[in-house]
């Protein structure tokens, strides 16, 4: 047999420590953080590892006026718009308002030191607030127990930070990749829808209202109560959201003037304040705030209620809010840093939104993180670095020591206006399109969680969403794809005869390309599909058995095996051996030659019948049959000169 | 810029309807089971779907007497097995022995008439048998109500019957290549240990025991009544253990002797009736099975109980036992098939099984599978078609209605010894040994199912290692292989530089190799991972930012493309133009550039971005660089001009 141009290298496998090690590093650290810190001397090294570990300490010595003047404008900026939605989601979360105004002065604090994003702004986001509300109200009334259920919400995001500070400490950014982009669309699009619609009763001034948060209950108890409904606040409602509406067409069409759009809540909320003031306006129909306390946070941490019998919704609530929270700041501080080039490590971003939430719930604060909305608004104001959550921190405790009673005169439909102009924005109906057009099975993921959460509860349809998406993932891996490859004419070059047609087969060998990795779940698939690829080939009729004489794999896609699909090749080999078909293999890669060479399977079908290229593979294949040839001419040859 | 030797094909995408309908057919139908009918006209094709419904038609037709002569030697062989087999296995499944034996009399028949494989025997199965057992046990106790809970296992059987039906049905075979080969070595292991130690109840004739099944629980009752031990029992346990151990030494020397080990166990219940016959053995402390009615399986359909309070137990008993039957049966059938060079249809096979325990579960049968014991010594004792169960059937039907009253004198002792030796063949160090040399990971997965099998029990062990593998595929996913390429010298070739040492750089060209689908749960991954490669191609100073002019990204291994995959090259591009470098993709896959077409990706960076070989793409790139010195050059020559 002639010997291949080029070899395969047939190294020791690595040791399993080595592999390992490989392997954990990849999997949980694949930023490689430490690598800029391997070449330095040991006390830069330690300054190098806190700077790495408290960002703060990274930007504050370079710090100076000039950059300040940036962050002093984004910070009033986005002051304008927490107070507004601080005060709109603690409604939705069923709290007393002043607990919106209180989250966003600790927790900006907190980021400041510990987040390594430079455009992510604080606050409360509208799809958690929902989400805890619904959640915990399995549990506690928010009515009828008032102290329980805000107990009930500090325990959860208690549990909420400890959840995001442990993934972030071991290293678990992975899980977050698990949502993926369609999800995400489809969630926020039915939470979107969904929480408009709660607005509803704010706008009709609805008093007696469901507790249930899907589609069919919300209209329901919207139309069984038509007495109730208001026409004054329905009025003042529309007036708002018309308003707000236009202040974001402005943006659109002109993105200079972004500040219109940044201010309009406030701008509704002081006239809603002044209008409810001088119109007496609750007098007529439009329900106000109501109290606001002047002062400061008070400390929570001795509320915080570890019962056995609320363990699990607290827990849950916990868990699910601090997920989606993760998904939204880690996303959004993500997309702002990619425009400016930046990266953001998702795993120390991780731990920042931990200890904001955990210190949070010690301090009278609920679920916060980075949301979209004030995120695009600060970055949009030209803020340079997380100083602009510190001014911002500071123009809330302003608020709240002087200011806060003034915004209990803030009228209901005011927030529900608020809130449903955000709501609007995140339904991104081209996007959906968009999939349609590009991926059905990704539209699909995407409606689940959108009509899931629209008709049935928010956590139902994102864990739908998920399973469906992990059960696509499975199935790739269950039937990986895999292809005939031909010679493009005039080359070395094999490719797919189905994507290239002018590509030719050759005579007597198959070569077919595998691509995934191989393991239990598809073996079984893989095998009988090479199978059925070689009875194609031969045709449907038993009598030209001998049209295959080689079958070639081209394993470079092949990025790793397990012991299952090493069985299974052992097993391919036998029936090919049956068959009288030789097996060759051609450039497998590192991982799967190691595990080959551990499992003997290199030694049973001979390290001659690797290859490193597909040509060099078909090249000798062409030796051998011309031989068999030449043999048999040779035999009958002999044959006739024994007659 | 030079052209591409050879073209990239765009093509227009094909049709939504074409790409799904093709790929359910991968997914549903990999084996094409119809691709055969194709050409026939509508009789013969009518005879041969009937055929391929009902196998029996298929071979029936060709039987003959020199056929007949191997499946009577072969059918009676398994008859000796199948009587102490089912009274073994009744008695673990906690029912009465005779319904061991109505087990082996209607699903042998049934299952010849839809069977596909030629060797499989039929018969119940230990480890199906204790979970029974220990799911139904939950529920209704065997000893207070031993009615309801014989009724509650033919309801199971029932579900079962129906739940593998209707996955062959919906040709969810693909559900079974979720149990990988290091689970059910590890499941197997786990079990044989527990039923091995549930058999020293027996040995040691112990009264009083424990009902559960884990080591702990089953050692501490059998120590704590010591007082009961026997040892009239024990001694006559160990001489059966040792001659059946022995009988299986003489077959592992001299394969042609397997008959001595088939007909062993029947020696063994034969010898042990003449014994406690005559020994008066009841009367010395060796307990017999007792009564056995003459006569043939009564109807139980009417004793199928849907009562709500038990149908959750029920349900589940019936799939899991299902489950781990069609994975035994399949496995075992296709092994024989595979050793005769013929292929057995795993939807098939579940049909017929579906239909066998359905059909049992109204004559008071109890599940049957595919035992491995049974099958092997059918496959070795000759048989030639499913026509040895049938004889099976009939000599089953004849100790029914003549003999069953003889084995009533069968010593429980002796049912140990023959269930406690098959079990000790289960455990397969050989294999876990080498699982633990070749693959780790596979290792760990095979010792939770043998670990949480013996430990905690048999349904928690099988999820738990289930779910690793499940893990460790979505991990495959999370973190797809990539490396970086080198030119191999004297060659077109590009091959990992890892791989290869001897392979080189080509400077200012970055080569990666991306591996697996690309798709949501590792696009964060990926393109984090690609930016890690330039960043170490460029060093860790910033000084020599210009080192990377283009980055190629080898596609030939990705299979697949979803949305989210897509936007992530979008912004990877955005990056990369920001930071100067050129993205070049090399051999996209068909279904990937008909995503990459749809979502305009090809019109972003320009059809002329794409390159069918590594080879074509370096050489474009390096026109590129040269032409792009040359102008720096004449700029500078330009400037020495002005100068």
């Amino acid at each position: 047999m002639k010997n291949p141009t080029h070899a395969v290298n047939f190294a020791a496998p690595r040791s399993f420590a080595a592999s390992f090690v490989a392997d954990c590093k990849e999997t949980f650290f694949p930023d490689d953080p430490f690598q800029k810190l391997k070449h330095e001397k040991p006390l830069p090294k330690l300054k190098k590892t806190i700077q790495y570990f408290i960002p703060l300490f990274e930007w504050l010595p370079n710090y100076n006026l000039r950059l300040f003047r940036y962050d002093l404008l984004a910070g009033l900026t986005i002051t304008t718009l927490a107070i507004p939605q601080g005060i709109s989601y603690a409604k939705l979360a069923n709290i007393p308002p002043i607990y919106g105004l209180y989250s966003s002065f600790v927790p900006p604090f907190v980021y400041a030191i510990f987040g390594s994003s430079k455009y992510l702004a604080v606050g409360t986001v509208a799809a958690c607030s929902l989400l805890l509300a619904e959640t915990i109200g399995e549990k506690a009334s928010p009515k009828d127990n008032p102290t329980l259920y805000i107990h009930l919400i500090f325990t959860a995001t208690f549990f909420t930070g400890i959840f995001q500070t442990a993934l972030g400490f071991l290293r678990l950014g992975i899980l977050v990749d698990f949502l993926s982009h369609s999800t995400i669309t489809g969630f926020m699009g039915g939470t979107a829808i969904i929480i408009c619609l709660q607005q509803l009763k704010g706008v009709f001034g609805v008093k007696h209202f469901t507790t249930k948060t899907d589609v069919v209950s919300v209209l329901r108890a919207l139309f069984l109560h038509r007495d109730e409904w208001r026409w004054q606040s329905a009025v003042v409602g529309l007036i708002f959201l018309v308003f707000l509406q236009f202040t974001r067409y402005v943006r659109q069409k002109r993105p200079k003037l972004f500040w219109v759009s940044a201010i309009a809540p406030m701008i509704v909320v002081v006239v809603g304040c002044l209008f409810a003031f001088f119109a007496n306006a609750e007098k007529h129909g439009i329900a106000i705030v109501g109290d606001l306390k002047k002062g400061l946070n008070p400390l929570s941490i001795q509320y915080l209620n570890f019962d056995p019998q609320y363990l699990p919704v607290t827990v849950r609530a916990g868990i699910i809010t601090g997920l989606i929270a993760l998904v939204e700041g880690i996303a959004i501080g993500r997309s702002f840093a990619i425009m400016k080039n930046e990266q953001t490590d998702g795993n120390k971003e991780m731990i920042a939104f931990g200890f904001m939430n955990i210190i949070g719930s010690f301090t009278s604060c609920y679920l916060t993180t980075g949301p979209f909305s004030k995120t695009a608004v600060n970055f949009n104001a030209g803020c340079r670095t997380a100083m602009s959550n510190v001014v911002m921190g500071f123009c809330m405790m302003l608020t709240l020591l002087f200011l806060a009673p003034v915004f209990g005169y803030t009228p209901l439909v005011a927030l529900s206006a608020i809130i449903m102009s955000a709501m609007l924005g995140l339904i991104d109906y081209n996007e959906m399109i968009h999939l349609f057009k590009v991926d059905k099975f990704d539209f699909v993921i995407c409606m689940t969680a959108f009509l899931g959460v629209s008709f049935i509860s928010m956590d139902v349809g994102l864990i739908l969403s998920v399973g469906l998406a992990l059960l696509r993932a499975l199935l790739y891996v269950a039937r990986p794809a895999s292809c005939k490859l031909g010679k493009i004419p005039n080359s070395d070059l094999y490719r797919d005869t189905e994507q290239y047609p002018s590509s030719s087969p050759i005579q007597g060998i198959l070569v077919l390309q595998l691509g995934s990795p191989i393991y239990f779940a598809n073996t079984t698939y893989i095998r009988e599909r090479v199978l059925r690829y070689i009875q194609e080939e031969q045709g449907v009729s038993d009598s030209k058995t001998d049209v295959v004489e080689h079958l070639l794999l081209d394993l470079s896609g092949v990025s790793s095996i397990d012991m299952t699909g090493i069985e299974a090749f052992v097993e391919l080999r036998r029936i090919l051996v049956s068959k009288g078909i030789q097996l060759k293999i051609v450039n497998p890669r590192i991982e799967v030659l190691e595990k080959m060479t551990l499992a003997k399977f290199t030694d049973v079908i001979g390290k001659e019948s690797f290859y490193l290229s597909i040509e060099d593979a078909v090249q000798s294949c062409r030796f051998s049959l011309l031989s068999n040839k030449t043999k048999t001419k040779e035999s009958s040859n002999d044959i006739q000169t024994v007659v």
